[in-house]
């Protein structure tokens, strides 16, 4: 079958693999008809991790079942499935605990697998025409309707930016009336902030400086603060003294609460200093959120952090180290939580939020393209040019289509 | 009326200050039986923060209600009272969701306040033989019994270190079986192991290097870890191994489980260097906790850290910045929770299970001395010599006594 | 001044009263400027209670402060305010924890307190001119704005309803994906299902027979069910199989999801049997929620049922006494919580949600008239006659106006 | 292989029946060493279910896994395990959600699915040689040590009872300080007062009339309630009063809190009335629980409640309804909870208790007879006479052991 595999820095390529075929009675095969491309396989594609070539990308994938082990009970021939870019058995200490995000059986030796990803496990990704899925009673999340339908594009969200953007309200307990600072206007970002609106936030800022980025933030009714005009802290503090109607000299208490309550780093280590003459700074985010966030408040981080960067800006970096203004957070009594998503513990009920009509999160997808133009959207989506925002693949049309 | 004076680094005085006075119809004063030296006021003693010469030292107080404004509904003269470290309105935003170390009203322009503490608001600690109480109806909490019986010291304990302890454990998420690291044995990391078996811990490692305290843990049904005789974290990796029955090699998966579920920072930022030749550096804690705690699991810190330290060992560290390995820790999805303890949230339920006999927290306390002897119990204390670990003062009393 | 009092079944008065004054120190008075009439006053307008004449009514108010207390710190003459519709100290064990509609403190030998309610402690009404506010700084909720502004009716519907509708959905632990059903569509019901839609849910049904009452459930997003036309429960049973995609016979376990995973009661001990010929039946609604909710699901009952009725349908029924499906529940493994709305814990963040202009809760206001009207509008109110959803009793306007 | 049989009302047999078979690649097979006999078994052996002749009974299960389907991926031959009494898939929208005991595949049609039980599935029980288990990497859950050691019936307590105890401290949320009455001094009572304590509950109150039963409560550290001796809610309103020291009148708000804050139910529909003329009355502990309970408390009920009971004391309870004082329920605000235990998700954390020492539950174990010896056993522990408190059945063991 045809595949996108990695060739190194800068490099894939659709190459010819072989089939993948059923290992185990639980696995179940997947005829892909979406796959998406992600952020953070820019960061393989960049170098900027341990990566090898030979792999074979994509943790965000859809389709139909087209084989299925003879172990498996809920899942049929036919069956149209989204899989969470977790690979999750189900069972071990942490997944039946929900945190299917750091499996213990999928990847030995190692709290978290994936699709396709460095580190993650021996499991190729699904930029490709088939896809092997383990534990299939516990991956695949069952979806109506058909190939190519209203919903494609919907569902395939589910896999990982959804779920992920969602991930960070919930660690930063975004709730209704929660006053909201979303960093970061990539798909993940924008997803946070989305689902910040959806559970009842009464104001969520975004910040980026991407203007087509900011653009979505503002149309989806978020509230865009452009970190290339300034320090993006001080616009929010300021446009917080106008809402809450601060005109003369603030009341005794109010100086603590002119921040936000709920902080979301959509950015993660590949973060950038604010203004014109901006560059790489990987604790900028974490820095400004603890500026930002109300004492009491909480952070929570889908942003990725990485234990060894080589391309780091120093040695810290290099070592995943961050240089943060630890007492100033503590003095706040911010709470703060990390890590991969646990996509099964959302996928059904966001799934069933676009089934009724309440959420729509193929907004961000700006490109849809035959997996053969794969190198070309990988270049295009890393320069972020010509508006290439979030690519799905379709394995099953041809450039022709 | 006498009180504890500070006079400049290492240097306090029992002198003449003025009585306090009911200076809202919400005030009441109370007539000290007891107030404890607490690690924190040693910050202030050895010129480690900015404290001004001239503040009234004690924020953890017991005694009688002598004087009741007339805006007071629930208290009365007579009544036997401890009140939090922190002063609390009761009504503010922060308050009113159970973050009373956070009041915005107290201390006007800051999230929080307390007694006789630098920055915490305009209010004489509770080391001297009066003390006046805002917000009473919120911060007294009544006791049964009567001043100098059974209860005195382990009711003095409510003040501050036993929520204290307790709130470390309600960061760090501690259920019946978990498994539990606490860095730091004094009087803080003592109460947090104690209150760590009293919700049910399963195995609760205690860290530190006096042999004193590592016995009062060991005492209390914890495990101690001495760090002067090597890595605390592969200490306790060792001792998780044999705990599990992991003889020969391990399973797949039990590596990311070796470690702690539940990590609690009992030390703040005066840490230091493991071994020998140990000496401060204030990652250290919190460098070990990300090591030791497992994928999925949790820090609690309710050891201090500050936004600025005049002492600290090189230009970030006096700033309040900390170098953390935050790659790793978002590798694990560790989630962190920091700030000051809010008492009130606590201390009645603590009160009830000191009161039913199953908690008695005064183990911790080593020295019961007058008020005119606070200078040598402050000199002392700071050295920790003689077993000076956690010491009440006894306004009440006299060195003839 | 005037006020609107009770003077015996069916039958309310506008008269002359004395003002009220400052009786504590933390008291305020404030000029009313909305009071409204709540479904719960008509119990005791139609005698359903014991509440005797002489009463001056109305819990939900809201107004401007006039003279305020020696001891209050944070509320000035001149603010604009909202009062919860339980009087709570903000001290006592429960206020402490949250549960402000169970307030020890208020109402001396009973836990819950309120203005112009029976039973709920010595507090007159606020339908009238001027009203007293106890524990003033706990119970005002500060307000943006001026009198009679964009804001007046939402702001009013803080006081009562909209966070008893939310409080139905807290109970019943909705949240983004939820399907949820909602009995009664009067203004708590429809206050209900907003919070569930403003929380996220992806299905909300509710259920009444009154046209102009489902239209508005329609309005805001919710599927409305005549109960008149049928039995409710297999209403809502067909439109989740056909939402569901389900057109033939269904999987194994589906028919275990067909119903709703929350169900929320704004009906009360006042419900009605299905069909055209229906009648009282207190135990209808909690029937009908047994029944509709999966396993594994909650239920949230913020309809009003008392220990004694004097009106009730039988004997059981006068004590407060119903006949439950206890079996079925248990078998479904249903939580169920009851109780009046701890409404200073939702307040806050629902007027934010009115600000920022992502809540507009006066859609159920549909008459709102002088105070002098009062008579005219109880009796309209409680025949629902004409429309008369939710009326707003403003004091300072007159007839003429 | 011998295994036990129900025959029919009061009778049960150890017959031949064909050995259990690997059927699902997911399957293993355990021999038992292990098989208790439950309370919950007594309902069937009375005859006071559905259950037809020809059922093996047996929920509460352990041994050792002698075979294993080729799509298992954690459990090895040899390995030592106990079963939760609840058969789980682990991959349902209600297993995933942490609600095994309400598992959507396993008993296609009913939510819920169990060994040996009626209605419950096509799946033999343990009182016997060997047990198939199903999706076995999910209800197997592993444990250390040999057969027969000195954990061998603390790990037995492991399928129901000790889970079943702590769900029902789980569904009245029972915390450190927490003041509890549990009804019923069975097994499952015995260990909700073993599991509250663990808790850190500052008093447990256990109700019941069996001496032998109030004297195992009274060593764990509770306080016993005879309610043969006069109405137990009266008794626990003394015993608070005076253990708050309250001697004279009370405090205003003080008669709210005199009852408890968690009360729990294990005991279910066979409920007794109290005083010495006891007799059955289904809403008796319910109706107790709710007097007992303060306002803002909380009721667990694990004790079994069911749908349809052939010996019903009337009509009602034929149909599984109870009268109920559902308006005396509103006005406390008492949330409550029911159904079967999620054992799944306590079961490893109580394991680690009873490995690190910590917790010990094989108290409640009065007898371990051979499983030819079950009949004798059923009929003695169904009259509660000799002691008869838990049986343990030893199929490994003969009667001359």
């Amino acid at each position: 079958m045809k595949a996108v595999v990695y060739k190194g820095p800068n490099q894939v390529a659709v190459e010819e693999v072989p089939d993948p075929k059923i290992e185990a009675p639980t696995d179940v095969l997947v005829r892909i008809t979406s796959s998406a491309i992600c952020g953070s396989d820019l960061h393989m594609y960049e170098g900027r991790t341990a990566a090898s070539p030979g792999i074979v990308f994509g943790h965000e994938n859809m389709g139909v079942v087209e084989e299925v082990g003879s172990g498996v009970a809920s899942i049929k021939k036919g069956d149209r499935v989204v899989m969470p870019f977790n690979i999750a058995c189900g069972f071990c200490f942490n997944c039946v605990r929900g945190y299917t995000g750091f499996c213990l059986t999928a990847n030995p030796g190692f709290a978290g697998s994936a699709y396709g990803y460095v580190a993650m496990g021996p499991y190729p990704g699904g930029q490709a025409e088939l896809l092997r899925v383990p534990f299939a009673d516990f991956n695949c999340l069952k979806l109506p309707g058909q190939p190519g339908d209203q919903w494609e594009d919907d569902f395939m969200m589910l896999a990982d930016i959804f779920p992920t953007g969602y991930h960070g309200t919930e660690l930063a307990d975004v709730r209704p009336g929660s006053t909201v600072a979303v960093f970061g206007a990539g798909p993940v970002g924008l997803m946070a902030a989305y689902s910040a609106l959806l559970r009842g936030a009464s104001e969520v800022y975004v910040v980026d400086r991407v203007p087509e980025r900011l653009q979505k933030a503002k149309e989806i009714g978020a509230i865009p603060i452009d970190f290339s005009k300034g320090d993006p802290v001080e616009q929010i503090f300021d446009m917080r003294r106008q809402n809450a109607g601060v005109t003369g000299a603030m009341r005794p208490g109010e100086e603590s609460m002119i921040g936000v309550m709920c902080g979301i780093d959509a950015v993660g280590y590949q973060a950038f200093s604010h203004g014109t003459g901006s560059q790489e700074q990987p604790n900028q985010v974490l820095e400004d959120l603890i500026r930002v966030v109300n004492p009491t408040g909480r952070i929570g981080i889908p942003g990725l952090y990485v234990p060894t960067d080589p391309g780091g800006v120093d040695q810290a970096a290099k070592q995943g180290q961050l240089l943060l203004s630890f007492g100033k957070m503590f003095e706040k009594g911010i709470r703060l939580g990390t890590g991969q998503t646990n996509v099964k513990q959302y996928n059904v009920f966001l799934r069933d939020l676009i089934i009724s009509g309440r959420a729509k999160p193929s907004f961000v997808v700006s490109h849809r393209v035959p997996l053969e133009k794969a190198p070309e959207a990988y270049e295009k989506f890393d320069k972020r040019v010509e508006g290439y925002t979030k690519v799905v693949l379709k394995p099953q049309q041809t450039a022709a289509d």
